[in-house]
């Protein structure tokens, strides 16, 4: 096991009709923005819950956050950040909402002229200002760590930033939620949580013996629990299996002590800001082939991953590790992802050098685990992809 | 999945050589105690490293916390913390340290006249005096957790007390410290360990899918790790398993959002105050007779656990959880802990009836995850245990 360090202060409230106590969360004097994306929480009946626990807070409204969260709204957002004197931000959304917060968390008390630096000069937030979120949508783990990802559509970058200062100070997890999901969202959910912990978990073996058994633990409740989470019909039990283990994967615990890869990550990326693809599904587009070109590095890990989490107990370790990568693109077919780039896009030629090209021009000379995957590497592994 | 609330801001220094990294984590204001057992940090070179990283700080030392730590001696320590105006304390030690240390944090800042009255009134400490650990002895968990158990010699009783104001600000677990722990104790390290996790998880479904497989994760990490532990060749892998392992076992992840027993340990603690029999013994003593006359009510994750800690897959529910308490005990005989309290004792006769009356007399009229446990029920598992 590798040398780490861990703390995770955010606090999480899980569970039925557990949106009211914002009220005992937020600091009583607090001016709070309420950040939010497209508006469905209009509809299924979360804003009212939320604007009711919030009754006797200042309270100031900020939608349309999208998808990928857009550098120029937020910049927006910050403008009434400032107008009006806020102190507390108040994410209520999915993963988008909850990363603009934290870049929006960042970008107020940075002293720096330009915002958009903190995400290509990889600037660390030691103190944000305060924040908390109501997560409306499993997927990103955001809820519960300290990262965000950011989009431009003026240059079409998708950037990373965090630091320990973006901490969520606390996260509203009500499996109740999950009810008003569309499917297209609910398996994207499923997808983006399963690569998170195939990310940290398909690497080299350091014996982090604990590390990896939580990780396959949670890949098995994703794949016990996704036929009955996409079932039109819903279920409670289900829904809270289903938000836990999208947390879990990606709140820092599990890649404590073990090398990660957030290759696949580096270039689902790219995909989504080239062609607006979900993000969950650039990730399950470039699953297979990003681990057939890294076979022998990481097979020995594919084939524990195929014993454990598959039970798949025959053959040698190389006909387990491909079996590993089979069954996992089977699983992303599954839940209804397709994992070729031409199921998404006609217009892929030209892709993976685009993506190399971008890379190298970034400085990113080496991805994965072992920091070997060059841009000529990529470009081979996007390829594979088509 | 029961709704729950989960919170631990503990930050977790863990790895090789990371005992330099006290002098990062303490305020270089600090007036600091340093709190440990009997002296052993003297001989395997703990001390050193502790008070090399603490050269720059005012420091005072209070050594002699007993195993149980006793509340005549950290009243001891109590007037030091006043006479010498403490600001900040550091246990390095096991769980026992650890424990009396936070006892310590409490009682500084408590307004009340009497100590004692925080562990038989269970007032919860929202703020106590900052204090960090160096982990010495993995076991308890303390290290990364808000609870600490205490006891008195005067009257025999062990208590517990705790509250969100008593988590360390930093742990620091270094493996190499797992070099010089005796036999004995190690065995009774993961004897701990093993029964924390299984208080938390023997219970009855809530469906709980990924706090079952947390739980059988540790399991199954100690079981594995257990004889590599326990070999005379120290091996830092194994450690590093073995400390995080413990550490998992108790910091609350796995017991959130399900129901929790906590009979073995409340009865152990009898058998410790009366006999002075090791913790980490008291709960092998017990577990089987509790599974054994809780079996109905239980028998459905026993089988579970016989299946995927055991691998046991032939036979009927009721089968396969006799073979999951046989298993269990078999274990407990492996690591050289004796199952039985007349292997510790001849002077067992009546401690059955005498528990049962302090339980009574205490209001604790329902142990166990159902709160049904009786006294009269207490006197006939600890009858079975003899």
């Amino acid at each position: 096991m590798n040398n780490f360090e861990f703390k995770n202060p955010t606090k999480i409230i899980f569970g039925k009709d557990s949106i009211a106590k914002i009220t005992e969360e937020i600091p009583t004097n607090a001016n709070v923005l309420l950040l939010y994306g497209g508006g469905s929480i209009k509809k299924n009946g979360i804003y009212n819950q939320v604007k009711t626990a919030l009754k006797n807070f200042e309270v100031t409204d900020f939608g349309g956050i999208p998808a990928n969260p857009e550098y120029a709204i937020l910049m927006d957002a910050l403008q009434v950040i400032k107008d009006k004197n806020i102190t507390y931000l108040l994410a209520v959304g999915g993963g988008s909402v909850i990363d603009g917060t934290k870049f929006l968390a960042a970008v107020a008390v940075y002293k720096g002229e330009t915002p958009w630096d903190i995400l290509t000069q990889n600037i660390k937030t030691e103190k944000g200002m305060p924040f908390g979120t109501v997560l409306t949508l499993p997927a990103t783990g955001s809820e519960m760590n300290s990262g965000a990802v950011i989009t431009r559509e003026e240059t079409k970058e998708k950037l990373a930033m965090g630091g320990p200062g973006l901490f969520p100070q606390f996260s509203i997890l009500d499996p109740q939620v999950v009810k008003s999901i569309p499917q297209r969202q609910l398996a994207n959910g499923l997808a983006d949580a399963f690569t998170h912990v195939l990310e940290q978990y398909m690497t080299y073996s350091v014996d982090a013996k604990l590390q990896d058994r939580f990780a396959e633990s949670i890949l098995q409740t994703l794949i016990e629990i996704a036929p009955t989470v996409l079932n039109d019909t819903f279920e409670y039990k289900a829904a809270s299996n289903f938000m836990w283990s999208c947390t879990m994967a990606l709140n820092g615990l599990i890649q404590k002590g073990v090398p990660t890869d957030w290759a696949i990550h580096a270039m689902g990326h790219e995909l989504t800001a080239l062609y607006g693809i979900d993000h969950a599904r650039t990730l399950a587009i470039l699953t297979e082939s990003h681990y057939q070109f890294n076979f022998e590095s990481k097979k020995e890990k594919l084939a524990q991953y195929a014993e454990r989490v598959w039970n798949i107990n025959e053959g040698t370790v190389d006909e387990k590790a491909h079996a590993g990568i089979k069954k996992t693109t089977a699983f992303f077919k599954s839940i209804g992802i397709n994992t070729k780039l031409s199921d998404y896009t006609n217009d892929y030629e030209g892709t993976a050098e685009e993506i190399a090209k971008r890379f190298t021009s970034r400085g990113w000379l080496g991805l994965g685990e072992h920091q070997s995957l060059s841009p000529d590497k990529v470009k081979e592994i996007v390829e594979m992809a088509y």
